[in-house]
């Protein structure tokens, strides 16, 4: 399996001590104890891609410390801004860190931008609409009022390569970068299996009837907060029907193109997804013959 | 690949309708529709397990219908009783229900549960407080105040078998029917794939060292909105050591053992998951040689 984008982080989550209060506070109180620097949603990154923390004294005022673990038996918080609300707006030089970023680093960066994301979108109750209270050490809500418990949401996704006569589907959506195509995707809803999940998005988005669905690899997607699922599945026929509101445009791929594409070959046909994008490694897998 | 419980309905579900209201106008109005019969969150089945539907006629006042798709070309509805909130009660009659009921029909009914349950506990806005609306069809809810956008939710699982000289990892939970055992299961997080799941719950819940992650399943889990992902792994060593918060007793099975218990014979060392259950499904899988 080729390497996957946002996973290897060394952290221990230490999910016993979220619930500890004397835990949480010795925490708070070691001298090594370090908090991810941000700005907004967005990191900020070494000349290696690494992240960047300080200490615990830079928590500004009105901020919250989301514990998110331990790395080398050091506490590690990412700040939490009350009252901070960004949009889905995703900075050019966001992608431009991430291209550069370890997996390791992406996966903690990961972790703390989808918790405190979730954080400053629910502050309030959806049960009942009072405002929430943090606890947990950062990792649930409660509400005052109703006593409901909130949990930081993780929306799996499938994403997928239908595979016909030694082709894969690509399409692309209407917003993406000049000539991007990559795997098809979508939320997996309530009351399906992933298998099920792959076959109706592929017949919703381009028409294609699968069947012999495969995982192949998971990641972590913090925009906001996703788990990739990546599949395999078998195309009935090539013949295509294209969904226009979710794909632009949509082709089955040889694996000369894919190769060229990942290559980043000047003559390639299209442009593939980066490297820390889970469809980078679904075709590097179908590629190499591992599905 | 034995049989996975929740899967399997015929459901189209129509993801361009939601969106369409002159095609949701019409499924409204179709002679042919028909509603789910629910008491609170739980279904009414005929004598082969099947699901018990009626006409919208019979939509209770203060009630809206979800529609959950086209079945056989007839639109399918449930119905969301507004103001009503359920707790996690399940009813032991629930589960004898679900023991008869084919897995096609247990799909659908989780899809309409989950729905369902959503809405009753997400009436308001989490990121205002302001109560919000259903649209697409009831496949979401909008808050009139910030024009935020609420999708139901679905919760990844992972569920997995660590394997250490041909014996599989069972344990079992505080308030779990007696003798029976399963195995180990808990959310993924933000900002981990389902293989660092899987590694971390082993390792929190019984600490144990596992690598070698291989997907075998997946299936919805409407309690109330799960997505089970069945794993088997390779343990480091067969030494356990229990959180007891989460675990009351764990062992090491063999395959006599378990081939004995989903066989459910008298003496055998512990009581199987039930079929429904995709962690009886594992365990047939992993005895026949799938994994």
């Amino acid at each position: 399996m080729p390497l996957v984008g946002f996973t290897g982080a060394v952290l221990d989550r230490a999910d016993r001590e979220r619930n500890d209060p004397a835990a949480l506070a010795a925490a708070l109180a070691d001298s090594h104890a370090r908090l991810l620097r941000l700005n907004g949603l967005e990191p900020e990154v070494g000349a290696a891609g690494q992240l960047v923390w300080t200490s615990l004294a830079d928590l500004p005022t009105g901020s919250e410390p989301l514990f998110l673990g331990y790395i080398d038996g050091m506490p590690h918080f990412a700040p939490l801004a009350l009252g901070e609300r960004h949009g889905t707006v995703r900075s050019p030089a966001l992608f431009q860190m991430l291209a550069l970023m370890p997996a390791d680093q992406a996966s903690l960066y990961a972790c703390a931008r989808s918790l405190v994301d979730w954080h400053q979108r629910h502050g309030f109750c959806p049960a009942c609409g009072t405002p929430t209270e943090l606890f947990r050490a950062g990792w649930a809500r409660r509400c005052p009022a109703c006593a409901a418990e909130h949990f930081p949401r993780t929306d799996p996704v499938v994403i997928m390569l239908a595979e016909h006569g030694g082709r894969v589907l690509l399409g692309r959506g209407p917003a993406w970068p000049p000539g991007r195509y990559s795997a098809l995707a979508g939320f997996v809803e309530v009351g399906e299996s992933i298998e099920e999940a792959v076959a109706r998005e592929t017949l919703e988005e381009a028409g294609v009837v699968v069947s012999n669905v495969r995982y192949v690899a998971s990641q972590p997607w913090p925009f906001p907060s996703s788990l990739m699922i990546a599949c395999v599945a078998d195309a009935e026929d090539d013949g295509l029907t294209l969904d226009t509101h979710e794909l632009e445009d949509a082709f089955w791929a040889t694996r000369d193109e894919v190769r060229a594409a990942l290559d980043g070959e000047a003559g390639a046909r299209f442009g593939a997804p980066p490297p820390y994008a889970i469809a980078h490694t679904l075709l590097r897998a179908w590629l190499g013959g591992d599905t």
